[in-house]
């Protein structure tokens, strides 16, 4: 934020409200607060029989990646609202949402995902304009490797664990920096 | 938004960017485009024996009605921690965060909340600066006509349901404008 959108000024300084407890960006002319807040990542894993559709990203980051598809959602939408909407968008795939599957929080991108199971409701589906491709994947064919992002590939280990079990439930927690890879601490409720 | 904070332009527009599908706030001089996401109201449901910690409002809005300790998520934190930090901001009380308990879409404000269970350890907890005061109540002490938001109704609501199941999961669901008040519809899971 170099200029402030109340008043046009450039004299923004960072620093420490009265009576807030945080640096934030506050206008030194008119004296607004500019805050700065996590932003939601919504999606959907969505389901046909026995696979999983999955979409080839065609922008960065991790451009050529495989991922679910997700982005951030919208002012004026359900969480459920925007896993289907991003799933339309992204593979033009309809889906009949079913539950929130995972919450994880990525404090160093300040982003918090949630990923949703879904159902495909026909096979009539095909890249967006963020895809490259789209393809259905059974599990021993999910290209582990060539993943997008630790979210994704966390979720989609914790689906396939849980489908044996034929038990899903809601799974919380945090995507955080290991010594070589990002690492998934999972939140067990008590 | 009246100015852009890119580079200080009063030219700003609300138009759909090439490529977008919605309105955004476009700067007429540099093309930024400003979005505007949800923002995570994150808090939690502090329980010590049968009571809950419930506080009085001291600001707007709905300055002087219950709610539960919560606000705005802030970046660098995960939702837990959110949690915590905002029981301990606006009820100086310190908890152990057990689980996430309600998710709530409110897509006429543009929030989605998020409230965990959690477990008061111990007695020494006092109105923070946005409290009046700081209070257990058991079930059948509820304030319940003067809580503060639909959000914190019901998240009660539910969880006094529960507690006599010991049972707690995870309930997702909107706020909706109803005829005469707000309801909530929850989304359970299929």
């Amino acid at each position: 934020m170099k200029f402030c959108s109340q008043c046009g000024s450039g004299s923004i300084v960072w620093q420490v409200p009265d009576g807030d407890n945080r640096p934030r960006h506050v206008c030194g002319e008119c004296n607004e607060i500019h805050y700065q807040n996590p932003k939601l990542v919504v999606g959907s894993i969505p389901v046909w029989e026995d696979r999983i559709l999955l979409c080839k990203r065609a922008i960065p980051p991790r451009y050529g990646y495989w991922t679910l598809p997700a982005g951030f959602m919208e002012n004026g939408e359900t969480t459920p609202e925007a896993a289907e909407r991003e799933t339309l968008e992204e593979a033009n795939a309809r889906v009949e949402i079913l539950g929130l599957y995972t919450v994880m929080n990525i404090p160093h991108t300040n982003q918090v995902y949630m990923m949703f199971r879904s159902r495909l409701l026909d096979l009539d589906f095909g890249p967006g304009t963020e895809s490259l491709e789209c393809e259905l994947f059974r599990e021993d064919q999910i290209p582990w490797e060539e993943l997008a992002f630790p979210t994704i590939t966390e979720t989609l280990r914790l689906f396939f664990e849980d489908r044996r079990r034929e038990a899903y439930g809601t799974h919380l927690g945090d995507i955080v920096h290991g010594t070589r890879r990002a690492e998934f601490l999972p939140r067990r409720p008590r």
